[in-house]
């Protein structure tokens, strides 16, 4: 999908929330058990529940390689089905790859030529050659970690070089040399707060995936006083508060309301 | 495995050689390709071929994930395969993952508890909590990205804070508070030469898994030289060296030929 397309979701929809689908056998009603695969059948209804509120969606591949076979065949299902049935939704694959350039060619081909999602996350530590990899393909996307928001973000990303500057921020002025703002995101936490202000000093056009709102502690308001652009830039991300918010079975009509409640704040916050 | 029963291998088979199974579809014999599991078979015959001559074995994620599920089920059936028939190896899942607590956690339960090796590759980028939920097991290991072999690895891993210490060297001091050396490894590329010496005075005990030695340039000799302790602390890997040194019927042998020859010169090189 184009960074225009993009838009044109964002504005035609006034949403600019990503469903995460961080679907865990352990938490998913427990009738859904007896589906052939409980978790697929249980993405399918979460994904027809809310896919008039939100413009992407967001599997989370540890959720699925945990359950082995089984699951990576669910999360290739559960593309296949966005692709057929809501060709206009963004398909993020929550991967976190990133190897020496050979490796990381393999795992661009597995998330864009094997599952054709549209984006996939990926970690910077390992430098220009892990990335550029995932950056061959037209309408595809690299999402690069940047600053995140669990604690351990603390250890490394926001560690400052002689002159002042943070990893996360060479992180932003290096990896921007490799693409455009077409091509490339960026991971920001939403607890992060006024620090957008300081990433939009940076990177003023990128989007920025923000997951963390929710469960998590982030506030969207702030989210999107220091982080929105004209264009928007945002892909608020919220899982466990959407696909969880009922665990009986009312859960897809629960999640519909979880989403259409963030559906209408952000309309209110877009700037179009 | 535990750090005595690896050295224990190490010194047993005078080796501390591990085989890089990073199985491409299209650098396999071709006659292989009318097998059931082409990628399974071909792993088989080059594990029977060299475990006499190494003590670890790196089945590389993306080569098996770009295959879909069948790839997945190659790489399962190989780890089962070296856990049934050879369980004084150690096996390693590279991987290279890391995420945010709850699902790391997962990534764990993936590679610990469904497949049940003995060492995942971890990205340091997010932290401790993207780390720890992989330290929770008895005898498994976290192998943690250091200082890298690739051309990228000079973006971020050697930017130096405002006291002259490198990314790298903090990654080392902040994790080594996270587990002992008996749960965590490092990866040092073996294109790094004498920064093998400024490695040991952080980590004078840590095993490290150095990759890079052929196909990417590194030298056997300076690696010891510069980073063998007395209890060896090192696993170098060679991939493509070994596993593609011929590409006819002849692969299996000329993969144990060229083990073989690596063996030898590190039984040269051990301190015992």
């Amino acid at each position: 999908m184009t960074r225009q397309q993009l838009i044109d979701a964002i504005k035609t929809r006034k949403s600019f929330l990503c469903v995460g689908l961080d679907t865990d056998l352990k938490k998913i009603p427990q009738h859904l058990l007896k589906e052939e695969n409980p978790i697929f059948a249980f993405n399918k209804a979460i994904i027809d529940a809310t896919a008039p509120y939100c413009v992407a969606y967001k599997p989370n591949a540890a959720f699925y390689e945990c359950q082995g076979l089984k699951g990576w065949e669910a999360l290739e299902q559960t593309v296949e089905y966005l692709r057929k049935n809501y060709p206009d939704h963004f398909i993020i694959a929550d991967a976190k790859r990133g190897d020496i350039g050979n490796t990381s060619k393999m795992y661009a081909a597995t998330f864009f030529e094997q599952m054709n999602v549209d984006a996939v996350t990926v970690a910077p530590y390992m430098g220009k050659d892990s990335v550029t990899p995932f950056l061959g393909y037209e309408g595809k996307w690299v999402i690069l970690l940047d600053l995140t928001s669990n604690p351990g973000s603390q250890d490394f990303q926001t560690v400052t070089d002689a002159n002042g500057m943070p990893l996360w921020e060479r992180v932003l002025r290096v990896s921007s040399e490799w693409a455009g703002t077409d091509q490339m995101m960026y991971v920001v936490g939403a607890t992060r707060g006024r620090a957008f202000e300081d990433i939009r000093r940076v990177v003023p056009d990128s989007f920025l995936l923000v997951p963390g709102v929710g469960a998590q502690g982030g506030s969207l308001e702030e989210v999107c006083k220091y982080g929105m652009t004209p264009d928007c830039g945002l892909l608020v991300n919220s899982s466990r508060g959407i696909i969880y918010a009922a665990n009986d079975e009312s859960y897809a009509e629960a999640a519909a309301a979880a989403a259409r409640d963030l559906q209408q704040q952000m309309e209110t916050l877009l700037p179009f």
